[in-house]
């Protein structure tokens, strides 16, 4: 690691870095479910986004992403927020830093409902209402409306990827809206 | 009490039998911190209510009132931000029916950290965003904004009625603005 | 209603007059869903209780009951919990009366997911480590003790009185114990 | 850093590895307010180890660490508990893993309520009673036990280090005693 060598911006790594740490440390990460709220502050709709995985499998998945050296969480949340949806989607970004959930990823399935084979990383997980129009970037193919208990289904729950159906699930049951 | 004479609102006790209900039972209530928030969802202001009370003093109280018979508590909490605040004040009203805290209120002192001399009351209380513009009606003479750290400072919480001074930290606490 | 006799304790309503309360006010409940830890504070196993309901019928239902006027929170939920669990299931109490869920019972089904067809209540609800041997009382016939994954199946929800089955998995959603 | 070596625990960090980390990204903590609870789940005491920090001076802190690589919240917790409080504490660790506070630490103040000069840190914060006997190891001298109003005055909290008078306040706030 050429550590020595200036660098503008600390926080970012090489992919070799990366890499590195992912073998080393948890990662911390933020994570929202995207929802629309009526006039009175109830959730009518979920979103969750169909990305294509490494492998070329359409999964579903939330918003997600890392924070970085320096960021805090509210510009994290907001920076892939931004990325995910879109800079029209108008998130109403919460109150207070307390998270709905806290998702613990490992590379090995069994220790939480939650896996990731690259690393293990910790994710704050907020309900995030959206005002504006969803325009999905990056690797997103789209972003899917659905009812919270079309989103609570099994069906659903078992195509998001890495155990995120139950974060789903923890999402709804958090703003009263699980049956 | 006269409950055999038909009733065509049978939530809405006459002024004797709310005297004696308030001697029986504890009475549900619903109470909002009104704040403002940046575009990043942090609170940078936080509202009081200048009400002049029974005896003709000068108090500061929060947005609260009882919640009714058959009436959610979505409901009961967005009529009394309207009747507090007026039509134009636009709150947001919070994803989860769960408060930020429970205020118990008994006629004496000592028992908790809340007083109301009329009854035993129980109030949810809720952080509430608004985006209009705030024009209290009623009773409230106005509403004053303040910044996070004077609403938390001794003067002001000594000022708020009942013991609602600690209810206004345990608001600001809640979002992570209390320093 | 014979208010006007002296009446030793106030809060002790009469049948009649409980009866004429239920139709004019919200009544204040608490709620406790039983659950056994494991040493790391980890949930691995909740209770909910078998009882014969006024027509005869088995149902499930959890620990719940009336909040008394002048009665503290946590006073009402040990009360319960002695009367439901008996005097050695040594309930580890909430440090925070904020509940996991604020439950809205209605007399018509369709306003929220909990119905209770004698009355308009309001249930704060807690998650409550017990520690000692349960020994149900009153019109309780037994507590049945279920893993998490058996608590939120569909078959143990459907089966549970005026919609807790809701409430049970928002109950294990708060713990992270929702899969 | 030398990473081609083989690693039997890469979750182990060199100092210098760990020097270099602590400048690219956020690490993650746990981080624990002990507490004494009467029957009722009321809390009585909290407790601040008294720690002699680099320059030598004497300051007060929380039970606080770093989470390891693989390591799951409640294991990093339970560790931190055991490493500054000793073997016979029997903490009770909390039913959920979701922190009543998030406390951000950064190098330089201002930008939150907390600062550590050595790191960009993010801790998860947790009320955790304490049935058993403390008695501090490592670095800390001792542990303080006060009244909930003690420790929130501001003597103690600006005796605390990196901030985290603010954490014991929002700490008594959760747990509705803060005045």
């Amino acid at each position: 690691m050429s550590v020595r060598t200036p660098d503008p911006n600390p926080g970012w790594l090489t992919d070799v870095e990366l890499a590195e740490t992912r073998r080393r440390l948890p990662l911390l990460y933020v994570e929202a479910v995207p929802v629309r709220v009526d006039g009175m502050g109830q959730v009518t709709e979920v979103g969750a986004l169909l990305r294509a995985n490494s492998v070329g499998e359409i999964t579903r998945t939330l918003v997600t992403g890392r924070v970085m050296y320096g960021e805090t969480l509210r510009d994290a949340l907001f920076r892939h927020l931004e990325k995910d949806l879109g800079p029209m989607a108008f998130p109403q970004l919460p109150l207070s830093p307390v998270p709905f959930a806290v998702a613990e990823y490992f590379p090995l399935p069994g220790i939480s409902a939650f896996t990731d084979e690259r690393q293990h990383a910790v994710s704050l997980a907020y309900v995030v209402p959206v005002t504006g129009t969803c325009d999905p970037r990056q690797d997103a193919l789209e972003i899917t409306w659905m009812t919270p208990v079309e989103a609570a289904s099994d069906a659903i729950v078992s195509e998001m990827e890495g155990g995120r159906g139950v974060l789903l699930r923890q999402a709804l049951a958090s703003v009263g809206a699980l049956r």
